[in-house]
C-alpha cells in the first residue's frame, strides 16, 4: 500500500502543517504500534481517561457494519465526543475520486470537495470501503482484478483532500483497527506472546471475503514477535507486501513467519487460532469460478474441536462475523478458549487510543 | 410470555451476577410497577434529574419509529446519554438466533456472538423486531401462526445472551414502554383511575397491525385497578395468557376486566376510551382472508363524536401513528379530550425512568 | 411564500404564546438578518460560545445531504447539544399533511400528530423536503407545476402544528440557512460588499435542479447592499417573489438588482460569481423536454478560467455538490479564488447562531 500519511501539506492560509492519517499501519514503526498498545492498556485499565468533549468525527461507512459502528460510537461518546454516521450513496450524493473527470455521469460530488469540507465539519473522519463486504446472501459484484483493488483509490484520495486525520475502518487492503485490537488481545491472553505459536487459518465461506482482515491479522501478531503460521490451501497466499513487511516485523521482534498448507503441523502446539475465510487474490473478478473450485476445501477447512485439540489448549480468534458450523463449530465458539467477544471488545479500547493520539498529535501542530 | 429477566448468569468472569431485562412486565409485580410510575412522575415533574453521562444504549430497530426512537434518543441524550441508532440487515449483517443451525444461507452472525459484544460497548440494548409493523401500503408477509410468533424467539434468544439489559421496543407479544406511558398518562389525567371506566376498543383498519400495544394497553390500566372493558368484535380476543394476567392485576387492585361487543353499553360512562387496531389471532399467516372478513365491520368500528357523547366525558387515547378518519375521526382526534400527545410524551418520561432504575440495578451489583 | 412564523398560538395548555419558526427569510428584516450575521462572526471568531447543552433536535430528512445534516449535527455536539438524524418513510411511517384525508391509503400519520409529538421529545425540527434532490443518476419524479410546489404545503403543515421552532433545512421554494452561510461567506471575502458587484450565473447541468438555493443566493447578497446581476438563459428567470424581495432588499442597502442572458458584460468587472443550476420554472413537469432544449446551452454556461478573467479578480462561490468540468472546469475549483469550502464551513457557523438565537427566543417567552 503506497503510503499517504505524514505528509507535509499546504493548508489554504498558509501554514504547513502534516497530515497523519491511519490508513495503514504499513507507516508505523514498531515502537509507534507498541505506544498505541500501551496506551490501550491504560485507556481498558481505567489508567487513563480521553477526553473527546467537544469532538465530532463522521463515520463513512459504504459498507454493512456492526462492531467497527458501534465501537467507534460508544467509544467517542463515552469519553464525551459525538459521532455522525453516514452511509455515502445512500443518505448522501454520489461521491466521484478519479481526478480529471467531467462528471456528466451518476457521480455528483468530488472527494476533491466533500474531504475538505468534512473536514471543517469533524475532528476526525473514518472511512470503510470494501468491494467485498455485502449483507445476507448476496455477493460481491467485484469484476476487477486485484492489483486494482488493492490501491485503495478512493480512500487515498480522499485522505489526500482531506485537512483532519482519516482513519480506515476497512478497505480492500487493510483493516488496521482490528490488527491493533487483535495485538491487545494476544498482548492480554498470552502473557509475553513472543515465541508462542500464532496460526492465522484459512476457513472456507460460501462467499469470496476481502483480504483486509487476514492482513492485518498476519501483521498483527508478527509485531508481537510470535511463531507465526499462515495455513491455507494452495491459491490462498496474501498479499506479497503484506507477507513480507509480516515476516520482516516478525523476525525483527524474535518471531518467524512459515506459509503452509499442512494442517495437522500447523494445529499442532498452537498458543493461538485465528479463522479466516477470504476469497483468493488469483480469483478476483471470476469469484463464481472461485464458489465451485474451493467446494472440496469445505470438510477439511473448518475449525473443529479435533484441529483445537491438537494445540497447546490454544485460545481460539476470529474478527467475528462468523457463519457457525461453517468456519467453527458450535462446540469451539462456545468453549472455553474462544476469545472472541474479548477480541471484539478490544476493538474500541484500540480505537479509543489510536483516536486519543491523533487528536493529540493534532493539537501538537 | 416465557420469562426470561432476572436469572442468574454465570459471567465468563466467573462472578454470577443477576441479569434484569425488560422485554415484559409480566415479570414485574404490581409494588414495581408502582416505583417505576412514581419515579417517572418524579423525572418529569423536575424533582429528580437522571444522570446518564458516559453511558451509551444500542436501540436496534428491525421496524419503522418515530416515538419509540426519538423519545428513547432524546430521554438519552438530554440526561447525557448516548443513544446508537442501528437498523439489523440495512446497516448491519444479517442476524440468526436459531441455536445448532449450519450458517450457509442468508444470516451471517448469531446473536450468541452479536448480543455479547454489543453488551460490551453499551450500557443497555433496545430492540424492536415485529413481524407485523409494516411502512406505507406494504403488508406483513407473515406465514405463521400466533403460537409461533407470541414467543418472540430472537428477543429472547438475544436477551439470553446479552449480558446488560435488554429492553423490548415492541417485539410481537408486549410493548411495556407504552403500557408504562399509558399508565403514567391515565394516573395524570384521571386523578385516582381506581374505579374509573377504561374502555380498550378495537378499530377497523386496513392491515392486519400487531397485538402487542393493545396487550400493553389492557395491562396498562389493569394495574390501576379501572373497570376495564374490552370491546371488539367476535374474533378478536387478545391472548389468553395477558387476559389472565391482567384480569388478575385488575382484581387486586380493586378493578375488574370484562369482555364485550356491545359497543354502546361500553362507551356509556366511560372516562377513557383507548382505540387499537390489530389483527386477529385466529388469522395470523390469512391476513388476506382477514381484510374481506372484516370488510363489513369499518362503519361501526371507528371513534367519532358519536360514540364519545356516550362517555363520562372520556380522554380520548390512542398509542399513535393513527390514520384519520379510519381508526378515529378528525373530530375526535381534534377535540379537547383528546390526549394522544400528551400520551406520546410520555413515552420519554416513563423510558427515561426505565433507564435509570435499570441503570441502578446494574451498579448495584 | 406565505409566512407562517410568528403567529400567536393557543397551546392546549391555555398559555399563548409565538411561534418563530425559521423556513424564510421573507419574513425577517434587514436588521434581523444582520444581527444573525454578527451572531455567527461572533460564535466563529470564538468570541462568543452558544450553550446547547440538554437540548436536542430533530433532523428530518426527506432527500439526501450532505453540509446540511453534517453541519448541523456537528454544530450541535460541539457546543452541547445532540442531533437525532431521521429520514422520513424509510425509517418512519409515511406521513400525511392534508387535511380532511379519509387516510386509508399508503399514508400512516399526520403531521396534526408528527409535528405536536416531536416537538415534546426535542426543543427543534429541521426539515429537508425537495421534490427535485435526486442521487446518482436517479431524475425527479415531478409532475406538477412550479406553482404547486412553490407552496412547500408539507413543512407548512407541519410548522403550523409544531410546537417549537422548525427550521427550514432546504424546501421546494427557499434554502435559508444557505442564505445566511452566503451571506456569511461574501462579507468576510470581500470586505465591504456594498457596491460591489455579485453575478449569480445559471449554469448547464444534465438534471433539473432545485430553485432553493439560487432564491436564497439572490437573496443573499441583495441584502448586503451589493451590485447583484442574475445572469441566465431565456426561460430561467428565478420565482417573482423572490425578485421582487431581493430587488427592495439590494436598494434599500443601497445596492441593485439586474437580470441579462449577456454573459461577457455580466462577468465583466465581477467580485463574485457564484454558479447555479437549476430547472426552469416554466419546465416544471416536463424535465424530459427541458434536458433536450437545454442542451445547446452547455458550452456557453459553465464557468471557466476564461470567463473568471473578465472579472475584478472575483472570488468563485457554489453551494456544492458540484459537478466539475459540468457546472465549473477544475481549473476555476483548484484555483486560488475559489472559496467553496470555505463557504460550506460557514453552513455550521451561521446555523450555530441560528439555532442559538431560535433557543435564546424559546427561553424568553
Amino acid at each position: 500500500m503506497e503510503r499517504v500519511a505524514a505528509q507535509p501539506v499546504q493548508s489554504r492560509s498558509g501554514k504547513t502543517r502534516l497530515k497523519r492519517h491511519f490508513l495503514t499501519t504499513l507507516d508505523r514503526t514498531l515502537p509507534e504500534l507498541r505506544e498505541l498498545l500501551e496506551r490501550a492498556r491504560r485507556i481498558k485499565s481505567g489508567a487513563a481517561k480521553p477526553d473527546f468533549r467537544g469532538k465530532a468525527m463522521a463515520l463513512l461507512f459504504f459498507n454493512a457494519s456492526v462492531r467497527t459502528r458501534v465501537s467507534f460510537e460508544s467509544g467517542l461518546a463515552r469519553f464525551g465526543g459525538h459521532p455522525i454516521h453516514v452511509q455515502p450513496g445512500k443518505e448522501t450524493y454520489v461521491f466521484e475520486h478519479r481526478d480529471g473527470v467531467v462528471m456528466d455521469g451518476p457521480t455528483q460530488e468530488h472527494v476533491r470537495e466533500v474531504a475538505p469540507v468534512l473536514s471543517r465539519y469533524v475532528d476526525c473522519i473514518g472511512i470503510r470501503k470494501s468491494d467485498l463486504i455485502t449483507t445476507g446472501a448476496t455477493t460481491a459484484e467485484v469484476t476487477g482484478s486485484w492489483n486494482e483493488l488493492r490501491g485503495d483509490d478512493f480512500l487515498k484520495a480522499f485522505a489526500k483532500h482531506a485537512t483532519v486525520p482519516v482513519v480506515n475502518m476497512e478497505s480492500n487492503f487493510e483493516h488496521p483497527c482490528q490488527e491493533l485490537a487483535d495485538r491487545l488481545t494476544l498482548a492480554e491472553k498470552l502473557g509475553d506472546p513472543r515465541g508462542k505459536k500464532y496460526v492465522l487459518t484459512w476457513a472456507w465461506h460460501p462467499k469470496s471475503l476481502p483480504l483486509a482482515t487476514p492482513h492485518s491479522q498476519l501483521l498483527s501478531a508478527a509485531a508481537l514477535g510470535m511463531r507465526v503460521v499462515h495455513l491455507r490451501p494452495p491459491g490462498y497466499d496474501l498479499d506479497p507486501e503484506v507477507v513480507a513487511v509480516a515476516r520482516q516485523r516478525a523476525e525483527a521482534s524474535g518471531g518467524s513467519l512459515e506459509i503452509t498448507d499442512d494442517v495437522d503441523a500447523a494445529y499442532a502446539g498452537a498458543h493461538a487460532v485465528c479463522a479466516k475465510s477470504y476469497g483468493g487474490i488469483g480469483w478476483y473478478g471470476r469469484f463464481d469460478d472461485e464458489r465451485r473450485d474451493k467446494a472440496a476445501l469445505r470438510p477439511r477447512w473448518i475449525v473443529d474441536a479435533d484441529k483445537m485439540g491438537r494445540t497447546a489448549d490454544a485460545i481460539f480468534m476470529h474478527c467475528l462475523p462468523i457463519r457457525r458450523n461453517v468456519k467453527a463449530t458450535d462446540g469451539v465458539l462456545d468453549g472455553s478458549r474462544s476469545v472472541v467477544v474479548d477480541q471484539a471488545e478490544n476493538r474500541l479500547w484500540a480505537q479509543v487510543a489510536l483516536l486519543e493520539q491523533l487528536f493529540e498529535e493534532w493539537r501538537a501542530r
